[in-house]
C-alpha cells in the first residue's frame, strides 16, 4: 500500500488515553477552545470499580470547569473518619472519630466518592457539548518527534507524528491514520505506551505491601460503614470507604501467606479471589459481620510500587500525565486526584502556547510543578503506608502503631491529602516577590474561597466561581475604600498604568477588551450606599465585575475578605492563573510589576 | 355521526390549562404516580414576558419536587430592594436599601426572577421524565358532572365528562374526544372557561389602577438597575425587577391621561404602546437615563381587578386553581406564586384520594385553605397598592406617602410576600392541639428548614430535603437523648404504639413498610460517639433515616435544632403533610394522638 493511501491529518493536541487524566486534559482544552482529539484503545469506558475518591481541591477544580454541581449530585460525601483498633476482648473497637478533611480553607469540607465510570461520564458529557468525542478502539502504534530544531521551535509546526490504528473497523477499510500534532499528551496509565516509546524510566521501589479491594452492598452491624473507617486489627489493616447506592469499598492489606507462593517466594495472583478477600476483610472487622447482599460487585489486587517518572516531557512537545508519571498505594485516595490535577496544571499552559499567547517555555513549569508534587506524594505515601500497614500497638507489640499517633498523622497530612496545601515553587509561572501585600493569598497556592457581595445586586458570590478554569488570567483589583480620596487617587493612577500594561498585550485592531485578561474589582464598602458606577470603566467592563467586601443582607457571613486575604487598606492587585493558582501580587502603586511576571512567558502580539 | 364514533377514554385526573398552576399540578400528580393528562388550547408555551417572580417559599417548594437546583441555576437572585423618592432638585434619589426578603426562617433569603416560559420548561422536562406530556392545541368544549349521588361518592367512578376538541388535526381526522375523569382541575387562567361553565362568580372590585410593563436590556446610569427598585416619583410610581440575561422589567403606574379616553371616560388600550410606556418609565426615573439597547423585548398592560372566586370546587370533583381563582395587581410579585402554591396544596390531596388512602372530604380543605389565603392576598394587595400608587410625601403633598412608612410596610409584609408566613387554619388536615410540644413548629405552617447531621456518615442535611413532596406523610420522631435510660424506655414504648398505629393503616398482606408514611428519626447526640444501630428497626428502616442534632464536623453550624423547633428533652412526634406543612404534633407518650388526626381523613384499608 503506498504511503499516500494512509489518511493523514493535523491536530493541535492529541491526547492518548481517556482515563481521568486524559479526559480532564481533553475537557479543559475543549473548554479553552483548543483543537483537540483524544483516543483510547479500550472500546468503552470503565463500567465499575477503579478509583473513586475525589479530594476537596479536586471538587473545587471540577467546580471551576462548571461540572462540580453534577459531581456533587451523583456522589456521596465523606465527612467523618472513624478509627478502629484492637479491643481487649479480641477483635476491634471504635477508638475515635474525627473530621475526614482537615484543611480549614477548603471550600468543601469533605471528600466525595463516586466510581470512575461515573466521573468519566461527567467529562464525556461536558466535552460532547463542546463537540469533542473520545475515539475508542484506537491505539497508537508509533510516535516520533521531529529532530529539526526550527520545526521544534516554530509554534505553528506539527512536529509530533503519531500512527494510529483503528481496532474496530471492518476488514478492507483503512485501519491506520497518521496524525501530525503540535502537542501530544500521554495519559495512558501506569503501563504507559507513550512513556515507554521515549524510554522514560520510573524511579522508586516496588511496594512491600499488597492490597486487595472489594466492592459490595453490605449487610453489616459495623457502625461506621458510612464513614471512612481506618481499621487496625491484629489480623491486618483495612480501609472502608462508603460509596454511592449504599455500596461499600473495602481496601485490605494482604499478608504474605495470602498471596505469596511458598515454593517460589513470589506473588501469585492465582492464590486469591473475591471469596478469599472477603475472608480477609471479615478477619479484620471481627467481631462485626460483613455479608455482601448482592454478591461481590468488583474486586482487584494492588501490587504497585511507589515510583515517579524521571521526566514528564520530551522537548515540551510530548508530555505525560497521571498514572503514566507516578504510581503509589491507594490508601490516601490520591491516585485519581493526582492524575486529574496533572492535567489541570498542563491544559491551560498548552492552551496559551497553542493560542500564541505564551512562549513554549511556559510548558517547562508543568514538569517542575507536578514532578515535585509527585515526589512529595510518594514521600507521604511511604510514611502513611508504613503506619497503616504496621501492627497495632498491643501488649505483645510494644513497638506497634499507637492509635493516637496514627490519627494525628492522618490529620497532620490533611493539607496534603485534601490537595488544598499544594504549593508550586517560584518559576516563570510563579513570582513571589510581593507576598507581604496579601499574606493570606500564598503565591504558588490556589486562590482560597471567600464570599463577596456583588455590588450591583447584593448577590453573595463565592469568589472562586468568578475564577473559572479557562484561558484567561484573572486580575483581581482590591481597590481598598475609594471613598477615601487618597485611595481614589491611587486607584485612578493604577487604572492608567494598568491600561498601558494591557495595551502592550493587546492585539492591534482587536476590540478594546483584552481576551487574555479578566479584570475583577473587589472594593471595600457597604452595600446599602455603594455605587459601582463610580469606578473607571476598566474596572467594570460589565456590572457583574464589581464586588464589595461586605456581609450578606442577613448579616450571617462575609465582610472580612480583606483581612482573611491579609490585604491592607492600601489594596493590591492579584494575578490568578487560569488554573486558579496565585501567580503574582502587585501593589496599586506599582502595577507595572505585573510585567515582571507576564514578560517572563507572555508574548507581545506582533 | 353516531356517538360511538367519538373516541372515549378514562383518566384519573384531567388538568385543563398548562400555565404555572396547571403544570405544577400535573407535575406533582405525575410525581405521585397518579394517572394524569393535561391539555392546553395554546399551540406552544409562552416564549417571553408574563410573570417572573418566585418567592422564597416557592423556591422551597420547587426544591421539594427536585427541580429547585435547575430553577436556581437559570434564574437571577434578588437580594436587595432599593427605595427611590423625590429629590429636592427634581427627579428622584436613593432613599434607602434594605433586604428584599424579610422572613428569618426562609431557607432562601432572596427571591428569584425568571421568565414564565423558562419556568414552564422546568415543569415540562420534569413531567416528561415521568411520561407526561402536555396535549396542546386541545380545548374543552363541554363539561358535566354526574348528578347520581352514588356515582359522586364512589371513589372508583369517573363522574366528570369533558369533551375535548383538537385544533391542529388535518381535516377528516377525528377532532373530538370524550374524557371521563375522576377529577378535573381548571387551571385555565383569569378568564377561566371551567369557572364560567359552573357559573362561579368572582367577588371583588375592578382595580382603580392601571399598570404597564416593559422588558428590555437597558443602557442606564440608574445605580439600582440590578436590585428590586421601588420608585416613588412626582411623575408616577415604578417597580424595577432585574431579570436573566441582563434584562430589566419595569412595571409602571399609568395615569388616567395616559390611558383614559377623555370623551368616553373609559380605558382605551389603543392610546398606549411600548414607546409611550418607555416615556412614562423615563418620566418616573428622571434624572436617570433609560435606553433599551436591543429594543423593547415584551410589553403589556394590566387592568385587573382584585377579585376572588366565590367557590374553588364543584362537588370536590372539579376544582379550579391559579388565576382562575384570584386576580390582583402584579406589584408584590405574588401572582405566579399564589397560582403554583394552589396547585401544590391541591395535588397531594387528589393523589391520596385517587390512591384510595384518603376520604374525598380531604379535598374540601383545598378551598378552605387556599381561598382564605387568596382573600388575605387581596387585602394585602389593596394596602400595598394604595401605598405604592399614592403620591409621595412632598411639601405640596403633605398627606402623601412617607418613604420611611412605605419601606416599613414593605418589610412588615415580608412574611406574607415571601410565602413563608402562610398559615392554614385547623381542619381535617390541620390539628393544632399539641402546639406547646414544639413551639417553633407552627401547626398549619410549613416545616422550617434546619441542618441536622446524618448519624451514619456525619453528612449535614437540610431537613427539608428529606421531606420531598410526594404522597407520603413524614413522621418525624424527635427521640430526645436516648443515652438517658428514662428517655430510652419512653422511645421503646412509643415504638410499640406507633407500630400498632401503622398496622391499622397497613394493607393486609403488603410488605412491612407502610407506603403511606416515611419515618425519620432525629435524636440528640454527638456524632463522635453515636451508634445509630441502637434504635429499634422501625426508627431506622434505612441507615439514612437517622439524624442527630449536632454541629457539623467543622463546628460552623447545626446543633441547636431542638431548641429552634422548641422541642424539649422529652421529644415529640411531628406529622408533616406531603406538601411540607405541619399537620399534627404528638408526645412520645401519646403517639396514639396521631390517630385523632389521621382518622379524620385517612381510610383504613379493607
Amino acid at each position: 500500500m503506498p504511503i499516500s493511501a494512509v489518511p493523514y491529518s493535523e491536530v493541535d493536541v492529541l491526547v492518548i488515553g481517556a482515563g481521568p487524566a486524559g479526559l480532564m486534559c481533553a475537557n479543559a482544552l475543549a473548554n479553552a477552545r483548543v483543537n483537540v482529539r483524544v483516543v483510547d484503545k479500550r472500546p468503552a469506558k470503565v463500567a465499575a470499580g477503579q478509583a473513586d475518591g475525589i479530594s476537596p481541591r479536586t471538587i473545587e477544580v471540577f467546580q471551576s470547569y462548571g461540572i462540580g454541581e453534577r459531581l456533587l449530585r451523583e456522589s456521596v460525601q465523606v465527612h467523618q473518619a472513624a478509627f478502629y483498633n484492637p479491643s481487649s476482648s479480641g477483635g476491634i473497637e471504635l477508638t475515635s472519630r474525627a473530621p475526614d478533611v482537615t484543611a480549614p480553607s477548603a471550600r468543601y469540607q469533605f471528600e466525595v466518592a463516586l466510581h470512575q465510570g461515573a466521573i468519566e461520564s461527567i467529562f464525556l458529557d461536558s466535552m460532547s457539548a463542546l463537540g469533542v468525542e473520545v475515539e475508542r478502539s484506537t491505539m497508537p502504534t508509533s510516535i516520533d518527534i521531529s529532530k529539526d530544531e526550527n520545526e521544534l521551535t516554530d509554534p505553528a509546526s506539527h512536529p509530533v507524528r503519531v500512527a494510529l490504528q483503528r481496532l474496530d473497523v471492518p476488514e478492507g477499510q483503512p485501519q491506520e491514520e497518521i496524525v501530525h500534532a503540535k502537542y501530544v499528551v500521554g495519559a495512558d496509565g501506569a503501563h504507559s505506551w507513550v512513556r515507554k516509546q521515549f524510554d522514560i524510566t520510573m524511579d522508586g521501589e516496588q511496594s512491600e505491601f499488597i492490597w486487595g479491594v472489594l466492592d459490595m452492598v453490605p449487610d453489616t452491624d459495623f457502625p461506621d460503614v458510612r464513614n471512612k473507617s481506618l481499621v487496625h486489627s491484629n489480623h491486618g489493616s483495612a480501609l472502608l470507604v462508603p460509596r454511592e447506592q449504599d455500596r461499600l469499598r473495602v481496601y485490605m492489606q494482604l499478608e504474605d501467606k495470602d498471596i505469596i507462593d511458598p515454593e517460589t517466594g513470589r506473588v501469585d495472583k492465582e492464590r486469591i479471589g473475591p471469596e478469599e478477600l472477603l475472608k480477609v476483610a471479615r478477619r479484620s472487622l471481627y467481631p462485626y459481620k460483613l455479608n455482601p447482599t448482592t454478591g461481590i460487585l468488583w474486586w482487584t489486587l494492588y501490587i504497585i510500587g511507589q515510583r515517579v517518572a524521571s521526566r514528564f516531557s520530551i522537548e515540551n512537545r510530548v508530555l505525560i500525565a497521571g498514572d503514566a508519571c507516578h504510581t503509589h498505594s491507594p490508601k490516601a485516595g490520591q491516585g485519581m486526584n493526582a492524575s486529574m490535577n496533572d492535567a489541570h496544571n498542563l491544559a491551560w499552559k498548552i492552551a496559551l502556547v497553542v493560542r500564541g499567547w505564551a512562549e513554549p517555555s511556559l510548558l517547562s513549569t508543568y514538569e517542575s510543578e507536578r514532578r515535585k508534587y509527585a515526589l512529595d506524594l510518594i514521600a507521604f505515601d511511604k510514611t502513611f503506608s508504613t503506619l497503616f500497614s504496621g501492627k497495632p500497638l498491643t501488649e505483645e507489640n510494644s513497638d506497634g502503631v499507637a492509635p493516637e499517633h496514627f490519627m494525628k498523622t492522618f490529620q497532620k497530612f490533611g493539607g496534603f491529602t485534601s490537595g488544598i496545601g499544594v504549593h508550586y515553587d517560584p518559576s516563570v509561572a510563579v513570582l513571589d516577590r510581593n507576598q507581604e501585600l496579601a499574606s493570606g493569598l500564598v503565591v504558588g497556592e490556589r486562590f482560597p474561597p471567600y464570599k463577596f457581595i456583588r455590588a450591583a445586586d447584593a448577590w453573595p458570590f463565592e469568589i472562586q466561581d468568578v475564577l473559572p478554569s479557562d484561558f484567561r488570567f484573572k486580575l483581581l483589583v482590591f481597590t481598598g475604600d475609594i471613598s477615601d480620596p487618597l485611595q481614589q487617587t491611587r486607584v485612578k493612577s493604577m487604572v492608567a498604568n494598568m491600561q498601558s500594561f494591557l495595551n502592550r498585550y493587546a492585539t492591534p485592531g482587536e476590540s478594546s477588551e483584552n481576551p487574555r485578561f479578566d479584570i475583577i474589582t473587589i472594593s471595600k464598602g457597604r452595600k446599602e450606599g455603594f455605587d459601582f458606577l463610580q469606578f473607571p470603566a476598566l474596572l467594570r467592563s460589565h456590572w457583574s465585575k464589581v464586588f464589595i467586601d461586605d456581609a450578606d443582607v442577613t448579616g450571617s457571613f462575609g465582610g472580612k475578605g480583606y483581612s482573611y486575604y491579609g490585604i491592607g487598606p492600601e489594596g493590591a492587585v492579584v494575578a490568578v492563573r487560569p488554573d486558579g493558582y496565585v501567580g503574582v501580587i502587585a501593589s496599586l502603586d506599582h502595577v507595572e510589576e505585573l510585567d515582571a511576571y507576564f514578560a517572563s512567558f507572555m508574548k507581545i502580539p506582533a
